[in-house]
């Protein structure tokens, strides 16, 4: 089969791999119909996760049919349709136990394109298949559901849920990529009194009006000074960031109110300063995570019954066998506009580039 | 009457002062029996904290007796024996609804020897009397009543609840003085499975352990390696940090385990590192705080009922007029051994050095 394989910093390509079997009695291989790109895959690239071994199939996101199980497995087998999760999980470790699949001790946690082969091939092994691949409602096209992979439950569980957000909140995103844009989605869910966005860039921004932000601002405009105005100078009951660069985690820390949350999504590669000097007396919480796709079952139903609209997010589709040209779209998305690109089983090249 | 004032960084005196009045219809005068020393004024004569005006009187820790009350006040009169709270409440802004009265933006908060006169006097005047004393069960003394007023509801509420302490886990307190030994205390309601104490110091160490820790730990024979030990690897479920040091701090966010959280009480004069490119992928949750006193009640009662032991706290009584003796007793701990000193009714020198 074919797959994209990492071969160390800078180097890549979509070549020949050999076809994944059973190797456990948990396992189940999947055929890929779609698969996405993450922004973690661009790090994977770059040398940023240098516990990635060269050699790896990159990807942890995707939808396809399952054509094999191990003698172990018990809710699904060959013919059902599944979505492939970012996290796996052996479900009898104490993490596990505790719906802490994320961090799971017994071989999983995220596993798929990080220390095993991942999603961006014909085929995909996938360990622990009992609580790793998630049962699709008939309802949801394979590009929508492959979001559910990543993007959204951990735009739900790191930032919405971990942040608290409660009805009447005034929440901030920082960060208006995928992952931000899914955490202003499903904040909605909990019915803020306004959803205010940040980023760099205008292009961003209007996509964030457009999911549902009721304000936005650019960096260069003093967004603190605008949560300020609009909350009588006491701050935002939640800030989410969804960047990963120490100025912007400290941004949020500089917007939240007294007794407020900052609930931290983006993946960082440098320390960031905290202000204790003025944070000790503030009451505030600071969460960080990884996700645990233990909301997965639950927005896939929502998505399937219309509650979590997805397809805006969608703004590129190739065939499979174009990867290397979906990750230089996906890569170049300040020129392109890409927020998430899906490969796979729809074979038109721009399928949805969102209008105003 | 006599009061203890701060006069500028490094200036201070036991001196004459007016006596105070009902100045708001809300206001009690109450005539202080029993006055401790924090840490923070230390602090506040250093000239760590700039906001408080030269010529105020400090304290925020007191027990004694209503002799005035002003028109409005409904729950306590002359007479009443109260303990006054650092933390003062309106009871009517959006903060106090919501119990976060360390965060009153109604004229309270810890406004007691820090924005007007506290309670190192002979007289105090308490704003907002009907939310800022606490009348006082019979059963308790004075010297062990005053405790809190401010260490244990902030240990309690800042520390062990915010850190979410529940049976079996093992807690980290960083940090043995008065704070970390009320955290100790109070942690223990929660029936962990083990606490370990964490300081520079033999001493207070050994206080610790009398106080209930499980195992104690010098910084110089690597705590964090006792807690990993002590956990197959994991970490601690809950570190409480109660020094106030960024390295401190630093050393509790490398302590605790994936999920698990770190609970900050020490008041901080310097920002800290923060080190998100270890803890974004961690599920950590780092909480501050002001104390909101809510508990207060509830402490006084479980302390009346000998549920919170608290006598071994106060190492050394004075009268009210060795203020400044027992300023000098209090910062030079590390040498006398102080926890805390008690001003006020009882009039020999040394009550209760702790035995072994």
């Amino acid at each position: 089969m074919k797959g994209f394989v990492f071969h160390g910093p800078g180097r890549s390509a979509w070549e020949d791999v050999p076809d994944p079997g059973i190797k456990d009695p948990t396992d189940a291989i999947v055929r890929v119909d779609a698969v996405t790109i993450c922004g973690t895959d661009l790090h994977i690239l770059k040398g940023d996760v240098p516990e990635v071994p060269s050699g790896t199939v990159l990807g942890h996101e995707a939808v396809g049919e399952i054509v094999e199980t191990g003698s172990d497995v018990r809710t699904v087998r060959p013919g059902d349709r599944v979505l492939a999760s970012c996290i796996s999980a052996c479900g009898r470790c104490r993490f596990c136990k505790d719906g802490a699949y994320g961090q799971c001790r017994g071989g999983g946690g995220w596993i798929l394109g990080h220390l095993i082969d991942g999603t961006q091939a014909e085929y995909v092994r996938v360990p622990h298949a009992d609580l790793s691949v998630h049962p699709l409602p008939g309802a949801l096209e394979s590009q929508d559901a492959v979001l559910f992979a990543d993007i959204f439950p951990t735009a739900y569980e790191v930032g919405v849920i971990n942040g608290g957000v409660r009805p009447g909140d005034t929440v901030v995103v920082v960060g208006a990529g995928p992952i931000g844009l899914a955490a202003i989605l499903t904040a909605r869910l909990y019915s803020p009194e306004r959803i205010i966005a940040v980023d760099l860039a205008d292009s961003r921004l209007e996509a964030a009006r457009r999911f549902g932000a009721d304000a936005v601002v650019p960096v260069r405009d003093e967004p603190e000074q605008l949560v300020a105005d609009l909350t009588d100078g006491i701050g935002a009951d939640v800030v989410i960031e969804a960047v990963g660069v120490p100025e912007s985690f400290e941004m949020c820390t500089r917007m939240v109110r007294p007794g407020g949350r900052v609930a931290n999504v983006g993946v960082h590669g440098k320390p960031a300063t905290l202000h204790l000097e003025d944070l000790w007396i503030k009451n505030v919480t600071i969460t960080t995570g990884l996700v645990d796709t233990s909301s997965t079952p639950t927005l896939l139903r929502m998505a399937a019954s219309g509650r979590v609209p997805t397809s805006e997010l969608v703004t590129h589709t190739f065939p499979m066998d174009q990867m290397e040209e979906a990750y230089e779209v996906f890569a170049r998305a300040a020129d392109t506009g890409a927020l998430k690109v899906v490969l796979g089983e729809q074979r038109h090249d721009e399928l949805a580039v969102p209008a105003a």
